[in-house]
Order: C-alpha cells, then sequence, then structure tokens
C-alpha cells in the first residue's frame, strides 16, 4: 500500500494590534493545517495572541510562534543590524510568550518560524541562524523549525537537532541557485492564480521548481505557504486547498493527524 | 526538636533596559533567598532577563517573574484603567516570556509578583487580582503568588488553588487597618534603620506590627522586600540578612533547601 | 443683513499606524471643515501625519493636533494616571511634531483637540486641564483649544488666553448637568440617525439639547464631532453635512473663510 | 587685528528616559557651547527634553536636536533599513517635537545633528543625507546641519543651502580617505589623554589630522564632538575646554556670540 503524499499549508496569523484589525484568520483557518501567531514584537498583542492561539485550537491546526524584529511600526518587515545573541534572546522572549498562552489554553506549541526580516536575514547568515535555532532548541527541542527551502536556518535546525520543514512559496517566482527572486525585480510575484497552483502541484509532487532561466531545479517542499492579507487571500486558500486535495496530497502538519 | 523560623527575603531584580543601567543586582543578590525579575514591559528587555536569570541561578536564589503595567516611560508606576481580561493576558505573555529564559537556562520558575501600580491595584481590587492569579494558575499551578501581606492578591491565590506569600516592608510604615501607610503621607517610609529592622524582626518572629496609631496588629510575614535601588540598598540588605541570622531566623524561599 | 449661521464639523484623522489602516480619511474629508490629526502616541506615526497633513490642506480644512496618551496598545482610551506635569509635556511633544509636518507643507496650526481618555480626564479635571491649556499657549497661543461643551478643558483655556471651541456629539445623549451620558449605560448612544441630526441641528440653532430626563438644557455648540471609523462613518458624515446646509447653517471652522 | 580663531565645543544630552538616568548633563554643560538633546526615538522622553532645554538655555549654549532611529532598546546604535521617506518623515517629527520645547521657553533651535546608526549612515548614504538635509530645511532652513566632516551629510546640507558644521573627534582615530577608523580595528579610539588633545589642536589650528598610516590629510574642524557619558567625561570635557584656551581659541558654537 502506497503512502499518502502529503503536504502543510500555514498561514501568518495574529496580526492584529490594539485597536487595529489585520488579515482574516478565522476566514482562513478552515484550510490550513498550520498557523504562525506574531508574537508582539513586529505585530500581535497579548490579546490578539490568546484569542488566536484559541480559534487556533478550535479549528485543531498546528500552533507555531511567528516571533519577529522589535520593529512594531515597520511591521517587522526592514533589516535591523541585531548581533546574533540579540537575536537568541528575543526569539526565546517571544516563543516563551507564545507559549504561556497555548499552555493556558491546554495545547502544544508545534513549530517556530521567523518572520519577515528576520526571516530572511537568517536564511542566508548561518550565526543568525544558528541563534535562532539554538534559542528554539534550549526552550524545547521537540518542536519544528520553519525556514526557507533549502536555506541556512534550515541547515541551522538540523545541526542542532530540531526536526525543521523546507517552506516554498505559492505565488513567489525562484532563482537557478533556489532563492527567491527578489522583490525589487518585476518578476518576482507569480500573479497568475493557475500558474502558482501549477508551480505548487510540482514542488510537492515532483520536488522541483521551474526557475526563472527555464531550468528546472530540484526544491524541498514540506510546508507551503499562504498569504493572509490582501483581496483575495481566502479565495487562494480555498483555491490551493482543492486543489491539492484534487491531487490527492494531504494537507497535514508534520507529527500532525488532523488533516485540513 | 523545635522547628527553625525561616521568612523569605525578596529583591526586584533585571530593571535595566538597553544601554540603561538601573539597580545592584549582582551586589545584592547574596543577601536574598529570592528575585523577582522585571518582563519587559515595565523595565527589562530580553538581554536582561537572560542575564538576571543567569546569575541568581548561579547564587541559588529562588526566581520569580515580575510583570507590569505595559509602561515603560513610566516605569509601571502609574496606575492604567485596564480591564481585568487585559490583565490576565499581559500576565500570561510577561510569565510566559521570562519562563523560556528559565527554561533555556535550565531552572524553575518559583514565583510570581506583580509590578508596582499593578501590585497596587491587586491588593485591592478583587476582579484584577483573580485575574492574575487565574492566569499564573492556567500557566503554572505549582507556582507561589506574592502579594502584599492580607490583600485581595493573596485571597485570590488562595481561592484558585496556589500557594500564597504574604510580603511585608521593612521601611514601610503601616495604618490600623493592615495596609501600607499611602507614600504621599509624611511617615510612609521608615528612615530610621534600626527601627526597620526592629519592625521585620517583630512581624517575622510574633506575626504583628505596631501601626501608626501605636496598637499592635497582627500580620502575616512569609516574604520580606528589599529595595535594590538606592545609595544605600546594598547596605541594608546586608544588614538585614545579619539581623535575621542573629535572631536565628533562617532566610530562605518557601519550598526552598537554600539559605541566603 | 443677517450674519450667517455658521459651526465648525471635525473629524479625528491619521489613526493609521505603519501596516495598519484604520478610518476612512479621504472619503470623509469633503464634508468637515476641520480635522484633529493623531500625533503618534496613541496612533499615527511620522508617514501617516504627513500624509494626513497634506491631503488636509488640499482640501482645505483647518488642521489640529490631536495629542493622546502614551498607549498606543489602548489607542489611549485607558486612563493613566499621569501628573499634570507629564501632561504638559506631552501635549508640547505631540503638538510640536505635529507643527513639523505642517511647517514643512506651509501649512498653519488651526486647533489642538485632546484625545480619548486625556480629552475626558481634562474635560473634569482642572490641573489637567490648565496643563494642555499652558501648554498649548506656549508653544502657540493664537490655536484654538477644543473641549467638550462646557467642561474644565474649555474653562482651562479661557483662562489662559486662548480661542476656545465648544465640542458637541451628534449621535452621544447628554445629562442634565450637560455631561456626555457614560459609555456604560445602555443609552448613551443615539442609533437613530434622523434624532442625531435633529439633536445637532437643534443645539447648533437653538443652543439646547434634550437630556435624558426630558429636560431641556443650554449647550454651545461650536464645534460638532464626527466619527470617522465604522461602517456608516461616511455615509453619516455627508447626512450631517448635507442637513446643515439645508438648515442655512455654514459648516466652517472659526477664523477660517473656507466652508465645507 | 587678526580674527580669534574659534570652535565649537559640542555634547549629546538628554538621554535619561523614565526611571533611567544617562549621562552627566549638568557637570559637562559649563565646558561646552552647544549641545544636541535626544529627541525621544532613541532615548529621552518629553519631561527629559523640556528639564534639558531649559537647563542648556540657563548655561546659554546653543540648541540642538538630536533625532535618532525609532530603537529605544538599541539606543540607536544598530543600523535600520530605512527609506529617504522614512528618515526625511523621522527628522521631520523628532525636530519638530523638540522645536516645540524650545519654542515653549523662549529658546531658538540652533542646530540639528543625527544620532548614532543614522549619523553613520547619513556619512555615506546620500539619499539618506539629502532626506535628513531636506527634512530640516523645510522645518526650519536657518539652523545649522553637524555632520561628519567631509560627509556626504555634510554635502546634502550645503546643496540644498543650509549651513553646516564638520564635526571631528576628540578620541578617534582617522583613515587616510578622512573617514573614521571603524571602532570594530583595535586601534580606533585614541585612549592617551594628551594624544586627544594634541589632534584636537592640530584640526582647529591647522586643519590637518595625522591618519592612521603617518600621513597628514586636510580636515574641517567646525565643531568637536564630547562624550557625555564614561567615567571620565567631565574631567576630559574641563580639560579640551582648557586647553583650546591655552591656545586662544574661542569655544563657540557657530553665529552664537557666547563664549563656553
Amino acid at each position: 500500500m502506497s503512502q499518502t503524499l502529503s503536504v502543510d499549508l500555514n498561514c501568518d496569523m495574529g496580526e492584529s494590534f490594539g485597536a487595529y484589525q489585520l488579515g482574516n484568520d478565522e476566514a482562513i483557518l478552515p484550510f490550513v493545517s498550520s498557523v504562525n501567531i506574531a508574537c508582539g514584537f513586529h505585530a500581535g498583542d497579548p490579546a490578539v495572541m490568546k484569542k488566536t492561539v484559541n480559534v487556533a485550537l478550535q479549528q485543531e491546526v498546528a500552533i507555531g510562534a511567528h516571533p519577529g524584529l522589535p520593529d512594531l511600526g515597520g511591521f517587522g518587515r526592514r533589516e535591523v543590524a541585531v548581533t546574533p545573541e540579540e537575536v537568541y534572546d528575543m526569539v526565546i522572549y517571544q516563543v516563551g510568550a507564545l507559549a504561556g498562552f497555548i499552555k493556558a489554553a491546554g495545547g502544544t506549541l508545534h513549530h517556530v518560524k521567523p518572520h519577515g526580516a528576520l526571516y530572511n536575514m537568517a536564511a542566508v547568515n548561518l550565526p543568525l541562524a544558528q541563534a535562532i535555532a539554538e534559542a528554539i532548541y534550549r526552550v524545547n527541542p521537540e518542536v519544528f523549525l520553519y525556514g526557507l527551502a533549502g536555506s541556512a536556518l534550515v541547515q541551522a535546525g538540523q545541526n542542532i537537532g530540531l526536526q525543521t520543514a523546507n517552506e516554498v512559496f505559492a505565488d513567489r517566482t525562484y532563482q537557478a541557485n533556489g532563492t527567491l527572486t527578489s522583490r525589487r525585480q518585476p518578476d518576482a510575484l507569480i500573479t497568475d492564480e493557475q500558474q502558482a497552483l501549477n508551480q505548487v502541484v510540482q514542488m510537492v509532487k515532483d520536488n522541483t521548481v521551474r526557475v526563472q532561466d527555464g531550468s528546472i531545479i530540484p526544491i524541498k517542499a514540506d510546508t507551503i505557504c499562504i498569504h493572509g492579507d490582501g483581496k483575495h487571500a481566502v479565495t487562494f486558500a480555498r483555491k490551493i486547498n482543492e486543489t491539492l486535495q484534487q491531487e490527492n496530497i494531504a494537507i497535514r502538519a508534520a507529527n500532525s493527524s488532523r488533516i485540513a
């Protein structure tokens, strides 16, 4: 009997703050198998974290921490010249804070995925990546580390003994060296929905992706990132969920029995 | 064989922030049996929290979280009209964050003591006190709750099933109803060192205190608060430690074998 | 020839922050004669302030500063136990910052209206009201101070020599003593649109308002507050603007030639 | 009759925050001719700004704004990937806020000097430098712009029509291309007091400096930066002040009649 092919579908959530609402968390939840919850540095606040943990538990999706740089005004998207030790500290702080809400709600922390500029920096800067991996390992060696497929972050996680998930993007184009095309390039985003769906299926089924120079390169796709904001976010989440099911690809977080 | 009388000596620590240094943490640590570490809302930052947890572990004192109101500019000393639910959320967040550093360092969270205006509000406002107690209980039902002796906070902790410690002050005067004399009154502070030491010994040995109208009232003294800043903080910490030892009163945190 | 009756229609604006959008500023601007721009403490940021000043200048509405308590997480709606001196300082800081953007854009600061909890505290607390009035007067004695009609804030402004504007609300009910019905009461808000419009016209034309016990009391209505967020904000702004015009009431800020 | 040689001696001030004290402002003030006051983003708060403006006015030193990156936790020393437009906005905000306190106290804003990472970035990044220069020019075209001697920041100021001051450092070594030796190099700092004093006198009298490869290069020294924190800050401030006077070099801010 053949094993069912499966992949995780993850989405950033809990990015509201105080009086400010952001995202479509409850509308997207039914279509994903794991969520990354902001921890108050780049977005989120204690009330939003509690609420988001609770709805994620109700929907039985895997819950991850989404630590970011301390830059609420820049939504964690601006690189800050932080040292590895500063990164170690800020990851422990944020993961610990979210773990408090998960503990209070009777759930389990499943993974950690850095946010925004921290994610991008850790993809190419090994000392920062190691600091993140060590912080997570020290707080909870059982959790998964989500990082850009093939990046220094995934490598650092494996080196220290964490379980890792290679993350791919449905709506981003790739370069021949396996990196994402910079958002400063005109062809960074895939705007055609069918093309994005095709890319996802190919990445999951064939473990390859067609890159910008036309060649096909190998890529490991353990988890797919869905964007939660934007006008068509919910529609696309539903579409990608349906497409994967039609292709007999189970949608579930690693180590999880729940199928979205 | 008679049981040795004992009391806990606690001090607020980890109140530095970024480039800003505050307190005399390492000089005072040898004289206390437990510390309350700021969690980033009214003071402290991730780097300071990590460092303070580490030195506290080295000194083998009991480690507590010291959550405060989100008011760095006011050092958590200004009352903010927060709801019980907001308080519940901010306590879980801060206790969780500190617990992350304790976990990473291989230690154990021993207690939680609210800071400043939050401490004062919880002493007299039962819904806020209950929110704090519930937050702690949900994150870790084994930890102690430190609150003003005889206050609503201690009551709320007992009601929910937490272990509690009644806190008394060496250098503050008391009213006939057991509350502290307001700092707005001229006689709120005990400036005479010997008088402060006498008050402490009487509270621990006799479970009484002489209040401002001259009468003597009962008071429960499980833990004594030492102030860590100020010119004479270290000297006074040493003095109170020596005095208690001379009186054959052991200085140790509840449930702890370590004697300061 | 009789003088045209006129009133100011003001709206809070520039309440977005970083990645977070709030309000319908550009849709509401055509219907008002003055705006109150958040200054970064309870809402707003430098980019939002610049942009809001610029669109306000294009629409030729009077520009005011909208200083609030330093509580972004609570949107400035939670009372904080600040001293008059702290209030004096935070008003100068915020008014100065907004004045910088107005200066850079070639405009003029027309008024200052405190926000949220600061507005409410200053309505009944004369020392806080005086601190606000003095801060404004020291930075620019020519600007108007907007405060709750008949409040301590308006009184403090007059005492120090500022021009003042008594603010009334279209959709709030009033008590016999001239104060707003507390939002904790079930009948605090007027949900019937026509009733709100009638109240506004009566306040402007007759300088009276029918209060909750059925009696009619005098009220001074120099400026009417329009709420900018909420589903029906734009529709109601248009409605109140049209109604005032139909009643031959000119809509313009004090000392301003512009008619909205 | 020959014109007296003069130079400005400036010091960063007002870097305390809330309960946190930093620096020796009042002890150093007698020895300098201009001060740069933090504006709340990297350090300082409204209360500190007011107080610092007031003591500076009493000492009759020239008052400058010292805007920094929005990074209180990092004291504005970590580079943040901000855009020129973000820099433009944050400079207007901070300069405006300080100008409010100066206005309230009856003083005049004399100059603007960016702080820390913003200063360093603007020294070599012309678009950022231009954004700073334009922000200042729009708020007040009369003020001086202080920047690293010979840097892009001074150039940008001159280009837009601002008066500028080339800043030199007493205790830093220079490279052959006129830049400061990086703090990551072992020989970045001059620890010998006499050598630092000699360097200052040479820079002011001869407009040259001996650089790390032994050669002598031209440098323009309009203003000398004194560090306000550190154990020997006050002693060195007095020493440099006395040395300059002994060399018949007047210590005064540009356009100022006051001699420190």
